[in-house]
């Protein structure tokens, strides 16, 4: 069967209704015929469904595509992988199934719900990007990403706008400890044992069995939050201040995610070895009976774009320890979270 | 006990030298007496083996020592721990066992080997950093690495100036294949099946039960790395002008490390699931029957500086796909490879 190239869109006579549209969801009826969008007709193409469009090849018409449309191969690649686990999946454009009233967004691909037709509950809102494309952190959440790497493989990955936390984890801090702000970190004298027994704060200097020392360290975006909530007599703003000299603004976000999450009975503890600001635990009884952290977070800017590579080396790394991973986006006013998690679709 | 703060040093008499010294390999002998560096005194006080040292207890003489040498907290932190570990140390400084001639470099604590005395075998010169000093990666071979992390918590890494790659992947490449440069990648048409099952280069566009077509897609720096060797019938120049059109100068850092691999006889594919530019394979018989990669390599400027979270997560992440990870500093004659891997001492 040979089809004809009309502007930006390919259209096909004969059969092509019956066989492509309505029995396996292809293009949009128009009458008696069916119009393709051009991953569409790559997709026939390349199964040799379709032999010819306009004169084109497969080969050909994949060039023609590639020049006429950005970003084309890896949408063709994407389209021809999600038909291929199974889909009905439609280009998120005005006129094709699923896309009417705008509900389609800033999708590349809709992907209905496993045994529905075109048109009906879309399962995964799909953006497709080349793994050296950035995005925007803000506009992914209830999006699926599709990340096309250099070697033409997919990735997926699941973007929702919640961090999923359920904190808790409850104490009572005591007042007025006697603490030393010591270079990038503050130490903290005779403190009461339930410190960091139950409420997890800092890391006790006196843990080991040769010591002859009672103190507990604390990070400074601990102490920050402790002498805020009067539990260290430390002047909160110097430790502050400290925070912003040894790292910059970013302490500044990093301490109101910090002080959001143990407002909500949260405990955040360092996420240094997971290359992470924080590691978090929902509901801590005691620190010697410690549940597994459920969480990574990595603390952005509200205007933060993704590189694909650190958004998979993050996720990936999550996965492999059995954690959630989170981004907040810690704005002036108020903390947005993104929970990403890597999908088969 | 008391001893006495002494300029830059501190200064125990009595049978401090036979306790402290002889016995457990603290400081140097000075005649009847031993000096002590005030990581080491800190560490006697915080054992509660001295009293005072001119007049202060621990915390008075820990507060001092963090006033009077820049990274001293973390430098301790790390001295006790060692030192809990079961061996014998000592700080790297002129004077002290094992640091002369210069042998101590820019390490700051000399770790000797287990069952030796101080100034015997060194086992690790260890470089201590807080986690957020960057890190020069081409001071780090020979190095092990202790990061002090936010909160307190000390982490190890030996960084060895070498990759470790052994390559043994041996195949014959084609002559100009039919191939198009399409966007940011390269189709080649109808190639002959060993270059994807014995080399490894590409993925199959027609790999699918479905597909009704024959073609390889490559990377680009495969597609230059091909086209250089006349494998494929493209102009490498204009594939390599693609590659900085979309990756900037990177690519010619990427490509430099690509080549050099192959070369040796490794195969890279892309490391892109990873977070890595590469995952490597030292012998690829076949890709139906394909080893596990060894290596993951990530390719960095020769003048990089290391975010110790940056390297805690690159290495997590290898260790939990059991790969080596692998830095490859991509000069412009040569390049220079440094692994690094997680270290309990």
């Amino acid at each position: 069967m040979n089809a004809t190239l009309d502007g930006d869109v390919v259209r096909a006579a004969g059969d092509a209704r019956q066989r492509f549209h309505d029995a396996r969801g292809y293009g949009r009826a128009s009458g008696p015929d069916v119009t393709l969008a051009r991953v569409e007709a790559a997709h026939l193409l390349y199964r040799g469904d379709i032999d010819s469009v306009s004169g084109m090849d497969f080969r050909a018409f994949f060039r023609d595509s590639v020049a006429g449309e950005s970003g084309f191969a890896a949408r063709f690649l994407v389209y021809a992988d999600l038909r291929e686990r199974g889909f009905y999946l439609a280009p998120a454009r005005d006129g094709w199934p699923g896309s009417a009233d705008g509900r389609a967004g800033d999708a590349d691909i809709l992907v209905f719900e496993r045994g529905e037709k075109p048109g009906g509950p879309v399962a995964h809102r799909v953006r497709v990007v080349g793994e050296r494309e950035e995005l925007a952190a803000a506009s992914l959440g209830g999006r699926t990403l599709a990340v096309v790497d250099e070697e033409s493989e997919v990735s997926y990955f699941a973007c929702t706008a919640d961090g999923g936390f359920d904190g808790r984890t409850e104490y009572d801090l005591p007042a007025g400890l006697d603490a030393d702000l010591l270079d990038d970190r503050v130490v903290c004298w005779s403190p009461p044992a339930d410190l960091y027994e139950s409420a997890f704060y800092g890391q006790p200097i006196s843990g080991r069995d040769d010591a002859d020392v009672d103190a507990l360290q604390l990070s400074l975006v601990e102490a920050a939050d402790l002498a805020a909530r009067g539990a260290v007599d430390l002047d909160a703003d110097a430790v502050i201040e400290r925070g912003r000299a040894v790292e910059g603004e970013r302490f500044d976000r990093r301490l109101s995610v910090y002080r959001e999450l143990r407002d909500r009975g949260v405990v955040p503890k360092t996420g240094y070895k997971f290359g992470a600001d924080f590691r978090t635990y929902d509901a801590v009884e005691t620190v010697t009976d410690l549940p597994h952290s459920e969480r990574l977070v990595r603390v952005v800017q509200p205007d933060h774009r993704f590189h694909p590579r650190e958004l998979a080396l993050d996720v990936r790394l999550a996965g492999g320890v059995r954690k959630g991973m989170v981004f907040a986006l810690a704005g002036d006013d108020s903390n947005d979270y993104l929970t990403v998690e890597r999908l088969t679709p």
